[in-house]
């Protein structure tokens, strides 16, 4: 990224992993819609060592304040909320970020719009995995 | 997040990382803005783990393809790009999500209108962190 490692580097010799193949996802159609909580949805992308989960709130709905081993950072697509970060409560709307290292408690609330948060985990949220499974395929579109 | 692993799950203690604080940031005012390429902006925001680059496309730009060892998801936040992932191109708008296993190569072009990606890396792009502390800190407002 400095003149020795360019943002947009040589290329090199690879080869595909059949267990972690590239592919291209549409939300709607691909990702399953997952129901966590009364008025909360989330539609899970995983990777290996990350995973995306895109998090659509109903309006006056509460995620409760807690806590997971695995480190978060997040963004608002949409609408609006109020977002509880190691007790601490800001509002938040696009282009507002919160960085919630491993553990952390943290939690939101909605108020009279609704919310589309995108949430990314490193190393995937614990479970997920398994739920995504019960849910079918993630029936991405492989390249 | 089964019934035994709830995605909201019970409180239990914690000790905040003064090396790594929670923190919410606006990306307008805390992240830097970062040239990577003629009409290629990122506006990064690093965790320890992994890293967020909210990437600006102006029209009629070329992102190289390019590759790299880290696993990297992304998703469109607004207009349209070609998205070039081992050989496949396709066009992707909001709604669409790509995923990068490391080393695979990929590159994007943008048309008459512009594009704001969000990309996700784990670990954090190589070099990213020396990149942001030599445009100044971070400036995040820690809780």
């Amino acid at each position: 990224m400095s003149a020795e490692t360019p943002y947009f580097g040589p290329a090199y010799e690879y080869e595909i992993d059949p267990a972690f193949r590239p592919s291209f996802l549409n939300l709607e159609r691909d990702a399953p819609s997952l129901p966590v909580q009364p008025g909360i949805v989330i539609r899970p992308v995983l990777g290996q060592r990350l995973n995306m989960n895109f998090v659509y709130f109903e309006p006056r709905t509460v995620a409760p304040v807690h806590q997971h081993r695995e480190e978060q950072l997040g963004t608002i697509l949409e609408g609006s909320l109020q977002f509880e970060l190691a007790g601490e409560t800001r509002t938040l709307r696009p282009g507002d970020v919160y960085v919630v290292p491993p553990d952390v408690p943290h939690g939101a609330v909605t108020g009279e719009e609704g919310c589309i948060v995108l949430d990314v985990f490193s190393p995937p949220r614990e479970g997920l995995r398994e739920l995504v499974e019960r849910a079918g395929d993630q029936g991405s579109a492989e390249v």
